[in-house]
């Protein structure tokens, strides 16, 4: 299948992890079913919510869909600062930059963990910081910026050494990965799962993510958020990209395709990269990252700098979506690295 | 014009205050023209803030558009908790459900105003209320379920009753009184104005609000706010909407009527009513308001049982929208309550 390999027009947006190919043609024509009163009355979760549920095999109750994963992280942040006037959160560097923004916003104190050389995850680390005050520890799954899995057993670890806080799994990436700590979460009722449907699904500018957590630990983040934080147009567009798994499916293997092209482009061109289990490869290109997505930039090609990231100095960070963009994107570095050699 | 003239098929919806016509056709047309990638890419809120703000007369960088009104509820009252532990809100009864839902998310201690007999603001009663305390005052101008107006004075009187706080205008009805705030913003930087698309424009289900302030006041709320939190349904509908003046002055004037409609029904039947400034009416009709609700339902008319609300003993409030649609309640209202007579 090939839903979308034509040279984009207006450039190359690989600097957000975003879906490079847009949203399933199927989300396109439920968006287009909307009629006007549509738009003008307020929205019925119900059967959304039932369709994830059974996407993710939990039962009934155990999901609250939110206004994109970020309003997820919010609440998450505000439960974790509520009923306590000293309390913190760990976050694990290199780390999302919402983590920290959330945690100013609920009045968290911030507890970052100092990377490691390799950028692997740091789970001795971060259960040598746990202390009393400790509220929430937010772990991405696989990481971001690094696309490295957290290894098996430390979330349930975590669960344990900090049962007065709640470890905020952020799976994001998770259906690139195909890992989940879904599994987990009758028996440890202090973690959450954090989803979204921008990445793999294509759908970041109608904003749909999901909380997924035993019914008693949702009830407080249910009681912090809006009643009706989700639009309509992402109601109707999360029903028909979950009916469309031939399109996921299509999407997670240009993904994993790309990734090869990158790895292969780095071991010609002898750069060190991470390799990465979401749609997205941190790449060492040296002393002149910030000089090389300059001129990616002036190509339309856009791709992120994360040298001034923990741990990171030198390093971008490219989205790997459709093969045919990547390809694109890692002819023009190849020039443009070749051109500075001369 | 007439947009949206005929009988509804599934049921009268005039229990939420909702546009019973729905948005203009023009907001349709631009929600069809999403495209796959539109939805994928994270949006840029630039173009549609300018058209936002010059639609309401402020320079730039004085709105900041939310995921409904709902969301710019919630991160006031989050701002008003900020730096203090022992803060508290004044909500001025009967009030909007979400006032005290977002006092509580925030933790904020809850003064409510009791109704004076005649539901008319009672500004003496709140200005004795206000203590060192409070953080946050929530004024509904017009009010719901009331529709009544705030007296002119009151807001700037509030404002400097209570330096350390945040009075917020919640301007949800203000496209059918045709009042505002906004020229008090300049002078009073503790007033901030919280405006919705959900009503006048239809476009409730898409979630699209405003806050309107000094820009050094609503730094605050931008720092509490999502990076993301419009989805590009929203936006694209938004732009259409603030274009098409005739739809919405043609939705004013069908709401204008009905209220007209329904006060004539009132004076027949012998029933109070309060006067509304906003697309619905409060009116009492007695012992019998749960009756009267479940009676309409049951022909599949929707109205508000208000009974329980401070204040509002045997009342019910009745969306005034689409002028068709309010004679068709009314003929049943009146059919119902001409056979408990019988």
């Amino acid at each position: 299948m090939n839903y979308n390999a034509e040279p984009p027009r207006d450039g190359l947006r690989l600097h957000l992890n975003e879906n490079t190919a847009g949203c399933s043609p199927a989300v396109l024509a439920a968006l287009r079913s909307i009629e006007r009163t549509d738009t003008a009355f307020y929205p019925d979760y119900g059967p959304v919510t039932t369709i994830v549920e059974r996407s993710l095999g939990v039962a009934a109750g155990w999901v609250q869909l939110t206004n994109g994963l970020d309003e997820g992280l919010h609440v998450a942040a505000q439960a974790a600062a509520r009923d306590t006037r000293e309390g913190s959160t760990v976050i694990v560097e290199p780390a999302f930059e919402m983590y920290g923004a959330c945690a100013d916003a609920a009045g968290l104190r911030q507890i970052h963990i100092p990377p490691r050389a390799d950028l692997s995850f740091p789970l001795d680390e971060v259960l040598r910081a746990i202390d009393g005050s400790v509220r929430l520890v937010s772990v991405t799954d696989p990481g971001n910026p690094t696309g490295l899995p957290v290894p098996a057993g430390a979330i349930a670890r975590l669960a344990q050494a900090a049962p007065q806080a709640t470890i905020f799994v952020d799976e994001a990436y998770a259906d690139f990965s195909g890992r989940t700590a879904i599994p987990l979460l009758d028996r440890y009722r202090n973690v959450a799962v954090g989803r979204t449907f921008a990445k793999a699904y294509g759908l970041a500018a109608l904003r749909v993510g999901a909380l997924i957590a035993h019914p008693d630990t949702l009830a407080l983040y249910r009681r912090l958020l809006p009643p009706y934080s989700l639009n309509i147009a992402a109601v109707r567009a999360l029903e028909a990209a979950l009916g469309d798994r031939a399109y996921l499916d299509w999407y997670v293997s240009e993904s994993e395709l790309s990734r090869r092209l990158i790895y292969e482009f780095c071991g010609r061109a002898g750069l060190v990269y991470w390799p990465s289990e979401a749609n997205f490869v941190l790449v060492r290109v040296g002393d002149e990252a910030a000089g090389l997505v300059e001129s990616l930039g002036q190509r339309g090609i856009l791709v992120r700098d994360k040298s001034l990231a923990p741990g990171c100095a030198g390093c971008v960070r490219i989205t790997a979506g459709v093969s045919a963009h990547t390809r694109t994107c890692l002819a023009a570095m190849e020039d443009i690295l070749a051109s500075r050699q001369n």
